[in-house]
C-alpha cells in the first residue's frame, strides 16, 4: 500500500504538493475518483478520493480518518552528523523506520562536519515514514552547538554515550519507559572533555552501548532501537 | 589504533597479504622494527613487530598474544539479499559492528536477487571487524535456497521473522541467552506460504520485530542487535 504525505491536512489543505502529485498522476496513473491513503505525519491516517488528478496539485476529499496513539516512550536522539553525509542519511532512514520522535543534530568541538543542509535529511525521513507505514513524522532540528543544546534541552531522562571504564552503565538498563528519553551521541572524534563535563553538570548520565566500538551512525541506530524496546 | 587481519597466523603465516602490506608500508609508512596490532579473526589479538616492510608481503614477528572469550550467545542471522546490493553490504557492516557469529544468505521463492558474489561482502565484513576492534570474523555462507537451508541448519533455537497477527510473539521475548540462536529474515517480497510451512515443520518459531514495517536489511540489523542484548 502506497502512503502519501500532506502535513497540512489538519489546517485544511486538501491537495498534494508537486512531487507527490506527480507520483500519483504520472507514475501510478491514478484518476479522479480513485482512492489514496494519506498521513499528516501528526498521528493520523486518511482514506481519500482524488477529485482532480492534476500532476502539480492533486486534489482530494477525505472519506475517513484513523488516529494512531503515539509511542508511550518519547524517543529523542541527538547526534553529530558524520563527515560522510551518506552515513547520516542512512541513520535517519533507519531511525525513522524503527521509530523516533525527534532528532537533533549537534556541532561539537571535535566535529569534522560543520554544516548540515536539512532538506535532504527531511526527504529521507519522509520517505522512510511512508515506506514503513507510519503516521508520525519526527521533529528534525537544525545543527546546533553541543553547548547550546545541553543548556536548552528539556526531557525527563538524559544520557550521553560516553564510555567510562570505571563506572560502566549500559543504556539498555538505564532507559525509562513511558517517559521522555534523550540519548546524545558524539562526533567521530568523540566529545571533548569540556562537553562531557557540561553534560554531566546538566544532569546527563554516562552510558555505554555495549562492548564494541561502534561508528557514530551505528551507535545512534542502536540507541533508537533500545528506546523502542523499553 | 589500526588493526590488521591475517587469518592464517594460527597455521604459522607470519606476513600480511597484498592489500594489508600496501597499507602498512605505503599508507602508514611503517618500517622494520615498528609495532602493529593484528587479529586472526578467530578470537586472538597479537602485538607484532615488522621484520620486513615489504609492500606486497610485509613480514612480522609476534611479541604477544591476547585471547578474547567468544560471545556467550551464538548469533546466527539468515537473510535474503536485497535487490539493491548496497543495502545488503550495509547490513553486513552493521551486523559485524554490533556482533554476529554467522550470516547465511538465502534464495527464496520471492527473491528478486538470485545471485550474490561473496567477495565484496567478505571485504565489508573484514573492514567492519577491524574498524570496530573485534577479534572474531563471522562465518559468511554462500547463497543457498531457503528449502535447503531449513533442512540442513543446526542450532538450539530457530526463529522466522514472519508476522502472525493472531499469535504475535516478539523476538526480544523469545531469544535464549547462552545458547545458539538463529533468526531468518525473508526477501523484500516476503517468504512464500510453502517456505513458512516448511520452516514451522522444521521447528522454527514465528516472531515479530515490532509494530513497524521494516525493510529487509533493517529487520536483519534489529535482529542482530537483539541477539547481542540477551
Amino acid at each position: 500500500m502506497h502512503l502519501f504525505y500532506q502535513p497540512d491536512i489538519p489546517a485544511g489543505t486538501l491537495h498534494l504538493d508537486d512531487e507527490e502529485s506527480r507520483h500519483v498522476v504520472k507514475v501510478m496513473r491514478l484518476k479522479s475518483g480513485d482512492s489514496i491513503q494519506l498521513t499528516d505525519g501528526k498521528g493520523s491516517f486518511y482514506t481519500a478520493n482524488i477529485t482532480e488528478a492534476n500532476h502539480k496539485k492533486c486534489a482530494f476529499e477525505i472519506i475517513s480518518k484513523e488516529e494512531v496513539k503515539p509511542h508511550s516512550t518519547f524517543r529523542h536522539l541527538a547526534i553529530a552528523p558524520t563527515k560522510n553525509l551518506d552515513r547520516t542519511e542512512w541513520f535517519v532512514e533507519k531511525a525513522v523506520e524503527l521509530g523516533v520522535d525527534r532528532i537533533s543534530f549537534l556541532l561539537g568541538d571535535h566535529s569534522e562536519r560543520k554544516v548540515l543542509k536539512l532538506d535532504r535529511i527531511v526527504k529521507k525521513a519522509i520517505g522512510a515514514m511512508k515506506q514503513s507505514g507510519q503516521a508520525f513524522m519526527p521533529q528534525l532540528d537544525e545543527l546546533t552547538s553541543i553547548k547550546n543544546f545541553i543548556k536548552q534541552v528539556q526531557t525527563d531522562y538524559k544520557f550521553i554515550a560516553y564510555v567510562d571504564f570505571e563506572n560502566e552503565a549500559l543504556l539498555k538498563d538505564k532507559l525509562v519507559g513511558s517517559a521522555s528519553n534523550l540519548v546524545m551521541i558524539g562526533p567521530e572524534g568523540d566529545f571533548s572533555e569540556r562537553e562531557v563535563e557540561m553534560a554531566l553538570a546538566a544532569g546527563f548520565v554516562k552510558v555505554s552501548l555495549g562492548a564494541n566500538r561502534l561508528r557514530t551512525e551505528t551507535a545512534g541506530m542502536a540507541a533508537v532501537h533500545l528506546m523502542n524496546l523499553v
